[in-house]
Parts: C-alpha cells; sequence; structure tokens
C-alpha cells in the first residue's frame, strides 16, 4: 500500500545525543530499523548507533544514507555541505536542507519569518558598533545579541547595553558568518513552546501549547497544557506553528518557542527543527510521543493523536551537579518516595549543568504533580 | 545509597523474544545497561543483543552472567542443571531457581499451591492409563490433560475423554518426567489474570484484575480492568497473586492466569514468572508497566505504581496470517484511520499464528476503545 518497501522502515539519525537516544523507543514499538550515527563511541544513543563518525565529513554521511531510507537528525548542526550533494543524489532527508538553513542561521530565520508576517521581537542585522548602538539606544538601551550559527542552550547569546558589551564578536564577525542578530529585550510574563509535526505530504498535528521555565537560559521545566491560556493566545499559536512548518518547508517535529509579552504579544523567539526539551512530556503525557510523531513524520506516515493523556503533565529536567552524581545512586530513595513519577536518564557521563535526565509526572492536579517532579529531581540531584 | 554498584544498574535477560525487548524500552528510559543472552542473530531483542548462544550450555550462561550484576528472563526455559550451578557460584539470578523450579513443572506447581491451600481445579498426578481413566470418570467423562514440562500457548495440552485419547503420551511417559497432569474440565464464564511484582527484599504490588480471552488456546484480547468483577473476586485474586508470589518466592512479575467458574470460584489455572502477554496492556494504561516494574524488581528497587493511566485499556494480539505480512505495509492505512491506537510489532519474521505484535488502546468507553483496537488489527491483520 505504501510507496515505500513494504515490509521494512529505516530511519537513520545523525547525532547521538538523548533525542536518538529517545526515539529508539518508538523504533522498537513500530519495529522501524532505526540507526544511528554518532559522534563517538559510548553516545548517549550508543544502543541504536551502527556507524561512528564526522557528520561534517560528506563521505562519511554519505555511507551512513547508504543504509536507511530517510535521514533524519538529533541536531541541527550538519553542515550544508553536507546535506545538499545528499540531496542531489536523491538521499531523502527530513526536514530538509532548505528548512534546516533557518535553523542553522537565526539572522535567516528572521528574515524569512519577517516575509511571512510572523510576530517576533523588534530585530537587526549587526555588522558594525554604531548599528548596534543605534538598535540598544532605539529598545531602552538594552538588546540581546545572538551569534547567528551556533548558539543553543544559551550559548552564543548575550544581554548587551552597549557595543563595547561585544566588543569580542564584533571583532571575529567572519566567524559568525559576517553578521549579529540584535533583538529587542522582550519584556515577557511568560515563555511557551508549541510543538507540532508536519509530513512531508502536508499532514499537519500540534500538541497543546505549553509554558516553559527557564533557568540560567536553560530549560527547566514544562508545565503542559500551558496554565491559563487564553483562547485568543491557543489560535495565535497554533496558527504561527503551522504559518512556520508550511513556510520553512519544515518536516517532522518542529518546536517554537515564544515570548508572551506583558502588553499581549506574542513572539517568536528561537525555533528547533528536531524533538525538543520542551516537548519530553509527551512520552507520558500525550497519545503519541514527540519522538514517536517525528519517526511518523519523517517517514511520510499518518500522524498520531496529540490529545492529552491526562489533564496536566509536568517535566523536569535534570541537570548535572558535578562529575559524580549520574542520578542512577538516588534511583532507590526517590522511587521509594515518588511511585508516580517517571524517571528518564540519558546514560550521560556526569557534569555540572550538562543535560542528563528529565522527570515526567502526569496527573489531575497541576500542583500535585509538580510537587512530585521536584520532590524526586531533588532526591536524585542530592545524590 | 544503594548495596549495589553504585553508578550503574546492569541486567541480563535471557532469550530474545518479545518480552526481552519491550524490556529494552525502559532499560533505555532508566539508563540501565541491558544485555541479552539470545538464541540466534536476529532475534526480536537483538538491539540488546550482546551475546549469542544456547541457554542449555552452562558455560555460554556463566559468561553472560559475568557482565551484569542480576539475570533474568525472557522465558521459563533456562534448566535447572544451569541455574543451580550459577546460583551457587554467587551468581544473583530473579526469580531464583528454586521459583522458577515451579514454572517448569506444572505438576510441582500443582503440589505446592494445593500445599499453600489455594484454589484450583481438581487435578490428579497420572502415570497409567488406569488412574487417567479413573479420573476423567469422576469428572463428567472429560479432562485436560497436560504434559507437566514444556508445554505453552496451547503446546502440551490436549482434552481426551478417555485414556485412548492420550496413549502416546502415556506410552512416552519418560520424555515428561514420568507423570502427566490431569485436570477438571473448569466450567467456566470467562478467563482472567492477576499481574503483580515482587522485590527480593519483599515489596508487592499487583495490577488491577484483567479478563483475558482466548482463541484455539492463545491469548487473544485484554480487557482491563477485568468488566464487572465483584469486590470478592477481585479480593481472592490481589490475594492469591500476592499468596502464589510469597509462598513459591517469584521475584519479578508473576502473572497469575485464572478461571472464574460457573459455580463462582476463582481456580489457578497457569503461572508465568515473567512478564505476560496478559501485561501488555501496562506499557500504555498503567503508571508502570510490567516491563519497567520487572527490571525494578530484579534490581531489588522500589516498585513503582500500578494504578491506571485511563479508565479503561484493551490489547489485542496481532498474530501472523501467513509468511509474507510483516504487518509494517500496513501501517500507513491502520494509522490513519486509527489515531489513538499504539501498534507494538516485536521485528520478528512473518508465519502464521506467530505472535507478533499486540495493539493497545485506552480511554474511557471500554466499547469503543475495543472497537478501535480490533478495526486497526483487521487492518493490519489484512495486510
Amino acid at each position: 500500500m505504501s510507496q515505500q518497501n513494504p515490509a521494512t522502515l529505516k530511519v537513520g539519525a545523525i547525532g547521538g545525543g538523548q533525542l536518538a537516544r529517545m526515539m529508539t523507543v518508538p523504533a522498537i514499538n513500530l519495529a522501524i530499523d532505526f540507526k544511528v550515527l554518532a559522534e563517538a563511541e559510548g553516545s548517549s544513543a550508543a544502543l541504536a548507533a551502527t556507524q561512528v563518525g564526522d557528520y561534517n565529513q560528506l563521505d562519511v554521511v554519505r555511507e551512513f544514507a547508504g543504509t536507511v531510507d530517510v535521514i533524519t537528525f538529533d541536531h541541527e548542526h550538519v553542515p550544508m555541505a553536507v546535506l545538499e550533494p545528499l540531496e542531489a543524489a536523491g538521499v531523502n532527508v527530513q526536514p530538509p536542507s532548505n528548512a534546516l538553513a533557518f535553523a542553522q542561521n537565526k539572522l535567516h530565520m528572521r528574515q524569512k519569518l519577517g516575509a511571512l508576517g510572523l510576530p517576533m521581537p523588534d530585530w537587526a542585522q549587526i555588522e558594525d558598533a554604531h548599528t548596534l548602538d543605534a538598535f540598544i539606544n532605539a529598545h531602552g538601551g538594552v538588546a540581546i545579541l545572538k551569534t547567528p550559527i551556533g548558539g543553543y542552550d544559551g550559548k552564543g547569546v548575550r544581554v548587551v547595553k552597549s557595543s563595547e558589551d561585544a566588543a569580542d564578536w564584533l571583532n571575529n564577525l567572519a566567524a559568525y558568518g559576517g553578521s549579529l542578530l540584535a533583538e529587542e529585550k522582550v519584556d515577557f510574563v511568560r515563555e511557551l513552546a508549541q510543538l507540532s509535526a508536519r509530513r512531508p505530504s502536508g499532514e499537519f498535528a500540534a500538541w497543546p501549547l505549553v509554558q516553559t521555565i527557564q533557568e540560567n537560559g536553560v530549560c527547566s521545566v514544562v508545565l503542559a497544557p500551558a496554565p491559563n491560556a487564553s483562547e485568543s493566545v491557543l489560535e495565535q499559536t497554533a496558527q504561527i506553528a503551522k504559518s512556520v512548518a508550511e513556510g520553512l518547508g519544515v518536516t517532522g517535529v518542529l518546536a517554537v518557542e515564544l515570548f508572551e509579552a506583558r502588553d499581549g504579544r506574542i513572539l517568536i523567539n528561537e525555533l528547533a527543527m528536531r524533538p525538543h526539551n520542551s516537548g519530553h512530556f509527551t512520552i507520558e503525557g500525550s497519545v503519541t510521543s514527540q519522538f514517536e510523531q517525528h519517526l511518523r513524520a519523517v517517514l511520510d506516515l499518518p500522524l498520531g493523536s496529540t490529545e492529552m493523556r491526562a489533564t496536566h503533565a509536568v517535566m523536569v529536567n535534570l541537570l548535572g551537579v558535578d562529575d559524580k552524581n549520574n542520578f542512577v545512586q538516588a534511583y532507590p530513595a526517590a522511587l521509594v518516595a515518588h511511585p508516580t513519577v517517571k524517571i528518564h536518564t540519558y546514560g550521560k557521563g556526569a557534569r555540572a549543568g550538562r543535560k542528563m535526565g528529565h522527570i515526567t509526572v502526569v496527573g489531575d492536579s497541576a500542583e500535585a504533580i509538580l510537587a512530585e517532579a521536584k520532590g524526586a529531581a531533588a532526591v536524585l540531584l542530592r545524590g
């Protein structure tokens, strides 16, 4: 019935991080032959790693692509110089390079979103100190400055009050593609994320809007669905996700990180064209997890229901505290006190600040499940 | 905090079937280093298979045991001659050989359950035609005759109306351990299953009682929780599971298959000392799946909540229809029509009658989810 090989479905993920690790689960459930091109031995996704190599090398990725029906990603860092020749040679890459290009360059992303008329913070392309200072002065004496390429989880992002705060970047512009991106520092009441998925053939499905709580620029807690979101906000965010997915040609899972500004505006902050930390709650919280949906989407299979499986879900990240505690030693204490929490650890070596796991709890009371998740996290973090 | 190595948890499963395959999922979630000793390359649990070899060979299993903290099982067929020397040498085997011995010999199981005063069909040890005919005559002219060792899924079980119906077995008694087991053919209104788990240190937890529907001696549908079960039945079945687990020294997951007789008696049919087909619904239907609970139990970690995650769950088995249809080719048709079903396929080659997968649906309406599951199964079985 399918246009594909009828008896096997083979998906290859580039990158051996926790996202590829968590894709392994729906691959097991659906008997999808799931392979990972990992950066190194002993990666988080080592169980599915069939090749170890450098994704910057065309020959390495070409060899890997030859073992699967479709290539997808654990991260957005595979260079265009690798992806474009593969696509030209007929390799099925999802999301395709022309979508990923916007994830790899935040300046191009802003330009494209602007062309689509989508709501964003004010922004400007910065190529010199004068332009930056003018932008800062026009926005209350402060701006968010970003390197267009290479940033994530707070890296490559800086709050600046003068071009002097960015002298190092301005003096080394070539390393960042020749420009920086200045953005209005949004006075927001909270951060939101809208997760969705889209198939190459067009089907689109969105999960409920969630609230994300950041600490030190890294996602700390996700509340699903977002508490007290108005109908107007829900309509806007669902429409934004659909416009981004269709306008940028994204396939697979798309996460749109959003600001809810004090003045009521909903503004696009960042995009991720892959399963995302804001969607980990879907493993237990949704009928279809983001990892299953991603595999279905990149295979152009029908998407699953994105309904919640409980009234509420909460996710709390487990960030490394030192180079010893990998959270496993505290399982007995955490599990005996918190029998309803679902612990996910990523098999990574311990390191302070590293995303090493998360906890999800679902239930009818948002307050109760948040307390449970935080309680279990506290036990694990104590070690 | 744990007595075990604090930073890693290593579990080894003997047998590469779908049960080991499904244990791989919670092992990924909890960063348990999960290894499988598979019978052959390309097994259902191949992703986690670190060794291929014959579990009847002590040296093979000893080598495997040396790579993990605890040995557990995908099936109950590892001989005592392998397990007992390993335990004597200090290998941690869960469930232990003295529990598994009862799963390996249905006559010993009946004797032990009798000693514990647990409710069963009438039964007798049969060593000759005369005794069998006497048992048949005393039970309305019919009996269920079983080979005490080696039977499963209807194999090694026969309805007999005379010793002549079992002449082949009676003439070859040595192959079955010297005796056969005759049981009363229970006039039952339905079959039930009580799933539970127990840790070596004693903690016990039971899931809700379920109803199982067999076709041709193989489980076809599971309804969770069992519809219209009286308080009295629920109390009895939970107590039976606890008594069996404690009385036989079972650790890990235990499935007790039960008859609900027309006269109201609850009678123990079969036992399985491992995750069981009657518990597949727990993957989506319960806070803690039987596969996660089994790993936690054999590691002597605290058990998780066995609460339902929805009012109802239904599981429908996918049995092979021929040597071509592995169900994957019908995913597009099944998934587009049934966006809430969770399909599990086991990566097995197609063969008529083979357990190759299952479908679970959860929801508030028992009728609606059964219709969804059966509808999706019909599409997949059509191929």
